[in-house]
Formats: structure tokens, sequence, C-alpha cells
């Protein structure tokens, strides 16, 4: 399975938001919506082998799995409306039961360390960071697990735990791309592992 | 310079549409603004050697230029906005002259045989293409042009006028991926070229 977990620093935690102004008064929305298309979507189809978790402000977790969601669409304003439902689901996130909102998309009430931890079992975590090594020269693992950042760095406490846990640390290449970008450059390293022998 | 034309087959000629519902009645607009991201935008920049031609229902080409793009904002609203705005210009556009929407953005009347022709002469012509050769085994030309359709097929008549005009086919993998993400596997195609030796 290929797993993806984005820090929203800026995410709203409350449904307030519009729709209309994602990148303005959502604290770049936007940004995270574009990583769940980037994930799960492929032409009239979607990857079910792969999960998107964002982390909302560090304090809820919403996980898009590729392999159970439905009548799910690829703007950033269908993805924007989902995860409004998630957040007027909050009171059923109970400890780490999380609230069922809609097939293939769950809330839980976690923050960025519990749920690397969580995930951190069901695969190899990658730190994506311009000075790793070439995504191009380097051997995908079986279960990878991307941590990205939304528009801003990642905080110096994350850096940390990041440090403690990244099995790999790599680099899509000498541009610095938005998370969106790098997780589709993501899924291609893995689509054409072996593709040139064909 | 990296040159992408994308074909919009059901986009709008005229600027009624909502901002607000561009994957419905705006004719899959969603689809051509993920597009302007993809080509234009990198982390915190642009990309100053890259143009985006979108031909909007083969009627009208809006070109959007990294050299000279100014308050463009990576958001599929914030593009769609734009293209609305060149969509009220489209009476200065007379002959092959532009209406200059706004700095690095121009409409020109002008639909796919008219701007595959004039794009020609300044690059390699690249049809990507599910049965091409994979890009992790070709070389990059100098100054590609990337064709792309959007979440149609081509026409057996644009297929026809690719397969007289372009110079290269290419695949981007085993997976088929929506326009943009190809243009973001593009990009890093070009982007990485001899990464691996530095």
């Amino acid at each position: 399975m290929r797993q993806f977990i984005i820090l929203g620093h800026e995410a709203p935690t409350t449904p307030g938001f519009s729709l209309s102004d994602l990148a303005g008064g959502a604290g770049r929305l936007d940004v995270l919506c574009r990583c769940v298309n980037a994930g799960l979507f492929v032409s009239h189809g979607i990857r079910e082998d792969s999960r998107v978790h964002l982390v909302l402000n560090d304090e809820y977790t919403i996980r898009f799995d590729g392999s159970t969601a439905k009548r799910l669409y690829p703007t950033e304003r269908a993805v924007a409306s989902r995860i409004k439902g998630a957040l007027e689901s909050t009171a059923n996130a109970i400890g780490h039961q999380p609230a069922e909102v809609s097939p293939g998309v769950e809330l839980y009430r976690m923050g960025f360390n519990s749920t690397l931890e969580s995930v951190a079992r069901e695969g190899t975590i990658i730190e994506l960071h311009e000075d790793g090594k070439p995504l191009v020269s380097a051997e995908p693992p079986a279960d990878p697990v991307f941590v990205l950042s939304d528009h801003l760095e990642f905080t110096d406490s994350e850096t940390a735990v990041l440090a403690d846990t990244a099995e790999r640390r790599l680099s899509v290449g000498p541009e610095i791309l938005h998370a969106d970008q790098t997780m589709t450059v993501g899924h291609n390293w893995l689509d054409t592992e072996g593709y040139q022998h064909y």
C-alpha cells in the first residue's frame, strides 16, 4: 500500500469556512485538497492501493482510503466539501475511534505524532526533502509512507520526530515542488519501477 | 522553453459560467485550471521557462506565459477567474492579434490546428500516449511541446493532425494519469535529466 501524510499547519478544525475562499479564509485548504486529488485519482479511476491522511492543525486527521472511497471527485471544491462534512462530525470521533464521514473517509481525533506512529506500523516512512537522495536513483520500498508539509516548512518539532522515524530521505529533484506535485511524482516513481524493461 | 497545449473539448467560450461549478456547468474547466497550475507553478515560485496554451472548444486559445505572468495563484478558482476575464475580452482578439487579458495571459482567436502550427515552430511536438516510449528511458528534446487532451480522448481529426506533426510519442508509465498529473511528471522528467549524477 502507498500512504501519504500531509501536514496542514493552518488548516481549519471547524466547518465554518467558505468553499469559495479555500486559499484565504480556509488556511490554504486548497493545498490539502490538491493532495487528496494527487494521492487517490488517476484518469477515470481511483488508486485502490492508496491512502491520504490530512493532519489538520495537529488536532484532527482525516483519512481518505482509495479502496473504499465513493462519490469522491477530484476538484478542490468537492474535496473541501468532504472535509467540511468531516469537521461537522468531530463529536463522533472519541479516543482513537474515528467518525465515519462517508465511504472511505474517516475523521480521527489524532495529531501528527499519533497518526505517524499508527501509520509507521504499516510501512516505511519516507521524508521528502530537497537534500535527500534523488528518487530517480533510489529503489522503492514495498509499502512507502510519504510525509509532506503543506505550503509551510516542517516545524522544528516535526523535523525532530521525522528524523527519529523516517527510514529514508528522498528528493524529487532539483526543483522544490508543491506537495501535490511531489505526490504525483512519487506515484509515478512507484508506477514506473522496472517499466523501461517492458 | 517548455510548452504545453491542452485541448478543452467542452470548455466554455463565453464568460457566463459559475466559478462554483467548474466541473459541471463549465464543461470540466476544473481540468484545464489544474493544467495551468501544473504547467507554471512550483513551490513558492513560477516556472519562467514554461508556457501553457489552453484550447477552448477549438475556438479560442488562452496562453499563460510563466515569464511574464503576475498575480496568478495556483488554485482552480483563481485560474478559472482569469479564464473568465479572458472570455470577456474576445472582441479584442482580431485575426492572429491576441487580446491582452492581464500580464502573461493572452487570448487568441485560434483553434487547435493554428495553435499547434504556431507553437510547432518553436519546439519539438511530443504526443503523450499510453502506447508511447516510456519517458524514463527517453532523452528529452531541447524545447519540448507536450500536447494533451482534457478528460476526453483526442478526436479522430486531432489524432490525425498529431500523427502528422508529433516528432515523438512518449508515455508517462503504465497508469493513465490526468492531464495535469502528466504535466507534472513531464516537468520532473526534464528537471531531473542527469540529476542522479549530481
